[in-house]
C-alpha cells in the first residue's frame, strides 16, 4: 500500500510553543515592569491542556475549543499572580499567541519538501481556527486544515484519527503520522495508521525527560523534517 | 464589523468543470475511436448531482461524497452509451477528473491577492479528498479546505453554512460567501453572511440561460476574481 498523507502533530513537533510563549509573556512583563517567574506561569497555564481535553472527551464538557480551555485557565491566573489591569482585549491578545508560534528551523523546509510528493496536513489539538491562524503565520504550506475539532474529539480518541483518515479518503495504512510524543503514534497505530517519530528534545525545555526516544519500533525515526523527507524520497 | 475572511463556491465559480470534462471524455473518446455527443454524456453525468445531493439532505441517503454519487451515476452511463471494457481503474480515473479541473484564467491571481489581507477557503459540495486535489491540481493557495463534507449536509442546507462559520471561529458578518451562483448567496445571507457574486457566463456552454445576473442586492458584484481583489482593497 502506497503512502499518500502525512499527518502532523504540531504543538512541540513543529513549532516551539515554549520558545515562543515565553518570550511573549517576558516582554508582556517588561512592558508593565513585572517580575515574575514566566516559566512557572507557563507551566501552570499549559497544565489547564489535558484535563480540559479528557473532559470533552469523557462528555463531561460540550465540545470546547483549546482557545478556549486556555482561556479560561488564563483568565484564572492573571489574578493568581496579581496581574491586574488587563483589558479584554490584551488577554485575548495574549492568549492568540497559540495561534503564532514559531516553527522549529527545519519545520518548513521539510514541509515543503514533503509535500512534492504526499497531502500534508495537521492532525493537532488545536482549534481549527488556531491552525488556520498558525498557518498563515509561521507559513507551514499545508495542503488542508484537519484539527481534532473536525471530530469533536481530541486525540488520542479515536474520532480524532478516523476522521482525519475518513476526510482524506484514504485507508488507515496510507497515511502516515508524524509526531514529537509516543503516545500520538500508539494511538495512530492502533488504527492502522504508519508512525513517524521526529524527537523534539528541548520543546519542554532544557531538562525535559519525555519522549526523548521512540518507545516503540515506529515506522521511522528522524531527527528533524528535513531528515524525514530525506527518508521519504523526498 | 470587519470582514476576516472570504468562503468560495468552487465548481463553475473558480473552475471550468464542463471545458474541463469535455476535453477529457473528447480524448477518452479519441483514444477509444468512439464518436460520441459527449455534451449530451456530460448533461446526463452533471444531472445525478443535485438528486443526489437531496437524497443526502432528506435523510434518504446516509452521508455519501458527490465522488460517489458522479461514480454511481457513471457506472451507470457507460453501458448505457454502449461504452464497454473500460477497466475499474479507468473508470475510477475517469471520474477523478472533479479533482483536476482547469480554473478560470483570473481565479488563481485573485485568490493570491485575496489572501494577502482575508483568510481563503473553499465551501464547496465537493469532497473534502477532492477538494484537496483539486487544491493541488489547480494551485488554489487555500488557507484550509472546508466543504459539505465537513457538516455532512450539501449547500444549501444550513448546516453546511453555519459549520464553516463555526469552523473558521467568527462572527457570519465576519465572512462572505462568493459565488457565481445566486442561490447559494441567498443561503448564505441568511444565515448573516456577506455575499459577493461573480458571474461565470459560460459555466454551463454558450447557451447558459441562468445567473447571467445578480438576483438580488449582493454586497458586491464583481466580473472576476482580480476585479472582487480590487473591490476588497487587497
Amino acid at each position: 500500500m502506497e503512502l499518500r498523507a502525512l499527518t502532523f502533530d504540531t504543538y512541540g513537533t513543529l513549532v516551539d510553543w515554549r520558545g515562543t510563549i515565553l518570550d511573549e509573556l517576558r516582554a508582556f512583563g517588561h512592558a508593565r515592569g513585572l517580575d515574575l517567574d514566566w516559566e512557572a506561569f507557563l507551566s501552570e497555564w499549559k497544565s489547564c491542556y489535558r484535563p480540559g481535553m479528557d473532559k470533552v472527551n469523557a462528555g463531561e464538557w460540550p465540545w470546547t475549543t483549546i482557545d478556549t480551555i486556555y482561556r479560561r485557565r488564563l483568565d484564572a491566573l492573571l489574578p493568581i499572580y496579581r496581574i491586574t489591569d488587563v483589558a479584554p482585549h490584551e488577554v485575548e491578545q495574549l492568549n492568540q499567541v497559540w495561534w503564532r508560534l514559531r516553527p522549529w528551523p527545519d519545520s518548513v523546509a521539510g514541509l515543503t519538501r514533503l509535500r512534492r510528493r504526499y497531502i500534508i496536513t495537521p492532525l493537532s489539538n488545536a482549534s481549527f481556527a488556531g491552525m488556520v491562524h498558525l498557518g498563515r503565520s509561521a507559513a507551514l504550506p499545508w495542503d488542508c486544515i484537519i484539527t481534532a475539532e473536525n471530530a469533536r474529539r481530541y486525540k488520542p480518541a479515536p474520532e480524532a484519527y478516523r476522521t482525519a483518515i475518513e476526510l482524506l479518503g484514504l485507508e488507515p495504512g496510507e497515511v502516515m503520522m508524524v509526531a514529537a510524543h509516543n503516545y500520538d503514534l500508539a494511538a495512530a497505530r492502533s488504527h492502522g495508521m504508519r508512525t513517524a517519530f521526529v524527537p523534539r528534545p528541548t520543546e519542554y525545555g532544557p531538562a525535559q525527560t519525555t519522549d526523548l526516544a521512540p518507545e516503540s519500533a515506529w515506522d521511522v525515526v528522524a531527527k528533524d523534517m528535513e531528515d524525514l523527507a530525506r527518508q521519504l524520497g523526498t
